[in-house]
């Protein structure tokens, strides 16, 4: 079997949408390890779009985050709204700031951030059925938003410091790792990566990548192998 | 040494400027072989806004090349005004119609295509130095539009084709090639692949772009050994 791995984008470009080399790093070794993937993202606009030249928003722009994604997707991208979970193996959601801003509030509110519920619902429904999530840089706010309270999962968003404290006061524990690491919580089925969460090589980003899709797809087989429902 | 690479972007999406996954594909084969990867684009208007999603030009749309390209270069992208050409070794230009209709207009005029001035300004400058210039996808319909005619590069945009015809008709000779593999014009120091010309994996195209920058690279250091000027 192919399996087919949604990879949930928040927009195109780490300051107000998805993190363009996670996204295609994670499109290249799902691809180099043999799934399929299937580019998701939610039809509803950007909380911002900022220049990424000078880092500062652009007042009165407006971009929609599955127009934005379908660059990224060269256009097959499916909108989120109609993709179920039925249809996945798992999945696996890029960083940059859409993720912290657009799929959730993670950005303006930290631990009390809330999450989109058209996100909240389709990680709930891969989590139950006991698919795997991976989470790059920053989206393993979005993992602990939805599962920190209640399922104390173990994750990684790199060194120790705001957002590490952030995710922990969100219930989640967090696992300091490199940038060519990535943290399994075999458990909960959940794979993080710290990615451009350094500021880093794009070599050493692209290696911690893909320790995460190999680790999201050992989860995939072995949930096979185990003929879990 | 490390080598300087220019990376020559157009904007960010293969509808209306740089090809994503090739320009992201090229930053890592430059990482990972150890060369310092520059980005640079023109700070002008692109040809065209089109949503990707459709397909189709959105009317009154704008952006910038240089803008929107930060957005894949995370922000460390140079104007290409200020580029000379003895701070880099050699150039790489993703493909995406951004090459096609931004860095040139041979997309509408095909063999007649004309070259931005600041454009065949800097591979002419990089030429003359003796320093090699890689192209993917359609960009090297921008080389053919500047050394076609007077030099008769061997060059390949993938399959035979209305194309390939037109690469030809601007002086060009053509080679047919695989995805996963580039064509390399030692003589003019310059190395063409054909990436997305295919409905291709993106793991062969990443293929076909480390043998492109491998061979820019031997270039580069054959050159270096070689003490030219």
């Amino acid at each position: 079997m192919t399996p087919n791995i949604g990879v949930l984008l928040s927009g195109c470009g780490h300051l107000d949408g998805s993190e363009i080399h996670e996204a295609v790093l994670t499109l290249l070794a799902l691809d180099e390890q043999r799934a399929h993937a299937v580019c998701i993202a939610p039809h509803a606009p950007q909380a911002a779009v900022v220049d990424h030249r000078t880092g500062a928003p652009v007042p009165g722009a407006e971009r929609d985050m599955l127009t934005e994604a379908a660059r990224i997707a060269r256009g097959r991208v499916r909108d989120l709204a109609s993709v179920r979970a039925d249809e996945l193996d798992g999945v696996v959601l890029p960083g940059g700031f859409g993720a912290a801003k657009n799929l959730c509030d993670f950005a303006a509110k930290g631990a009390a951030a809330t999450v989109r519920p058209d996100v909240a619902r389709l990680l709930r429904e891969l989590h139950a059925a006991r698919k795997p999530i991976g989470a790059l840089c920053i989206a393993p706010a979005v993992v602990a938003a939805v599962f920190g309270r209640s399922e104390h999962p173990v994750l990684t968003v790199g060194a120790a410091g705001q957002a590490a404290q952030a995710l922990e006061a969100m219930g989640a524990r967090h696992q300091v790792r490199p940038v060519t690491e990535c943290t399994v919580d075999t458990d909960h089925r959940i794979v993080t990566a710290p990615a451009y969460m350094y500021d880093a090589r794009i070599a050493d980003v692209a290696a911690g990548v893909r320790k995460l899709v190999a680790a999201v797809l050992e989860l995939v087989h072995r949930r096979a192998a185990g003929g879990a429902a």
